[in-house]
C-alpha cells in the first residue's frame, strides 16, 4: 500500500486566477520524491462552509496525510482552523505553545519594542482541540498538526516561503517515515515526428512487456514542418530502487527500438 | 445568484509535481473576467475510479458549469469521457460529428496522405450519450459538451494551447451569457512597513464601511530593514459596473487614510 497524500489549498486568489498554485506543484514534487503519492488536490475559497465541506470529504477518503495551505493568518478571512473544527466537530482553543511561539517570533523580530498580542495576533494561536502547533521557522503563524484516526492533518501557511520551510522541517520526515522504502523513479524521452495517436499502441506494448512501468505521453506542440513534439515520461514506484533504474532503462530502450519504424528523432531529456 | 463554475483537472503529471496547473489559473482568470465565479478546483490522477468519483461529487454540488481539462486524447490513460460516463451511468458511443471533425483535421494537416482511423484515433470520437463534440481549432481531439440537469459539462484537452482555443471559441460565450450583467472589478494597493496583523483591523473597518468590497491581504515578504511588504487586493462582484469602480476607489482611499497612522508607504499597483 503506497503512502497517500491529499492537498487542500484555501484561497480566493487561486480561484480568481491571480495566483498560480505553485504550492501544490512544489509540495507534490517533494511528496513524490519522498516515495508517497498525491492522490488528489482540492482548492476552495476563503469560505467557512466550503472549507469545512472539503475537509469532511478529504478526511472521509482516509489518506495517510492531508496537507492544507493557506488560511491560517491573522485576517478575518483566514479560516482554515475554523473550517477543520467545524468539519470534525472539534472545539477551538488558544494553544499555549502556539502563543509562546508567536511571542518569541515577535521578540526575535523586534528586539527593541514590545508587540502587543492583539486579537488578530492571538488568532494565530487558535488550534482545533487535539491539535498541536508546528514551529514556523520563517514567519509568524505556526502550522497545525492534528491526528484524526489514522490520518495526519498538517496546516501550512499560504505564503510559499513559509509553507516550504515548515514542510522541510516538520512534514518531510513524517512522510518519509510513513512511505518507508518506497521510491519513485522517472525518466524522459523526447520524440519528434510521430503523432501521439501513433505512439499509443507502442506505449501499450512497452507497458505490457515492462510491468510496473507507467508511460505517459505529453504533446508539446508542432514544429515547423508539421512534426509533432512529444515527451514520454517513464516512471515506476517500487521498494527496490536498484531494480527501478534497470526496469526504466529497459522500457526506454524497448521504446526507442520500436520507434525506429517511425523514422522519429528520439533523444533523452536531462 | 452568481454563475458558478467548478474545474476538474485530470492528469498524473499535475500530482507528481512535474507540471504546474496553469490551465486552472488561466481558466479561473478568464471565468472571473466574464463575471462568473470559480468555486472549487479539483485535480485527480488518470484513474477511472478517481475520475468518476470526482465527477459524481462535482455534479452533486450543481454548479452552472463544470470544465474538465485533460484525459481526452488517444492513449490508454486518457479516460475522462469514460469516467464521466461511469459517474453518471451513461453509455459511451462513437459520435459521427466528432469522427468527421477528426477526419477533417487529419485531411487538413496531411493533405498528401491518408491517415488511417486506428483504434486510438477513433477513441477521440467517443462521447457519453447525450454529449456533443466541440470543435478543436488547433488540435485533434474534439472537446465534449454535456448537459446534466442544469449543469453544463465541458471537457477540454490538457494541452494548454488547445484548451485555451476551445475555451475562447465555445465556452466563453456560454459563460458570458449565463453570467449576465455581473462584472468583477479589482484593484491593488502595495503597503510597505506594516505587519499583516496590524492591517487586519483596518481591513475589517474598511470592509464594514464599504459593503460589497472584499479586501484580501497578501504578504509578499520582508524587506531589508525588517519592513513587511503586503499587497492588498480590493474586489467587488456586481451588476453595476459604474458603481463598482466608484466603490473600489472609495474603499482604497479610506484604506490609504487609515494607514497614515502607521507611517506606511502605500502605492497603487498597475
Amino acid at each position: 500500500m503506497p503512502c497517500t497524500v491529499e492537498l487542500l489549498s484555501v484561497g480566493n486568489e487561486l480561484l480568481l486566477g491571480n495566483t498560480v498554485n505553485t504550492n501544490a506543484s512544489w509540495l507534490a514534487a517533494q511528496i513524490t520524491a519522498l516515495g508517497a503519492m498525491v492522490n488528489r488536490t482540492t482548492t476552495v475559497r476563503d469560505n467557512l462552509e466550503d472549507i469545512s465541506n472539503a475537509v469532511r470529504e478529504v478526511v472521509g477518503r482516509k489518506p495517510d496525510f492531508i496537507i492544507t495551505t493557506g488560511g491560517i493568518g491573522p485576517t478575518f478571512d483566514d479560516m482554515t482552523v475554523k473550517g477543520i473544527a467545524k468539519a470534525l466537530h472539534l472545539r477551538i482553543r488558544l494553544d499555549r505553545t502556539a502563543l509562546r511561539m508567536i511571542r518569541e517570533h515577535y521578540a526575535r523580530r523586534f528586539p527593541n519594542r514590545k508587540v502587543t498580542l492583539t486579537r488578530p495576533r492571538l488568532k494565530m494561536a487558535l488550534t482545533p482541540s487535539g491539535g498541536k502547533p508546528i514551529p514556523n521557522p520563517v514567519g509568524t503563524a505556526p502550522g497545525v498538526h492534528l491526528l484524526i484516526r489514522k490520518t495526519q492533518i498538517f496546516c501550512l501557511p499560504g505564503v510559499p516561503k513559509e509553507a516550504k520551510a515548515i514542510f522541510r522541517e516538520s512534514l518531510s520526515p513524517a512522510i518519509r517515515f510513513k512511505a518507508g522504502r518506497m521510491v519513485f523513479a522517472e525518466r524522459w524521452l523526447r520524440v519528434q515526428g510521430v503523432m501521439e495517436s501513433s505512439l499509443a499502441p507502442v506505449i501499450d506494448g512497452v507497458m505490457g512487456r515492462w510491468p510496473g512501468v507507467y508511460i505517459k505521453s505529453h504533446p508539446r506542440g508542432i514544429e515547423g514542418g508539421g512534426r509533432p513534439r512529444i515527451e514520454l515520461h517513464f516512471s515506476i514506484s517500487t521498494s527496490d530502487s536498484a531494480r527501478a533504474q534497470k526496469v526504466l532503462l529497459g522500457a526506454m530502450t524497448d521504446t526507442i527500438m520500436k520507434l525506429k519504424d517511425f523514422k522519429a528523432k528520439v533523444t533523452k531529456k536531462r
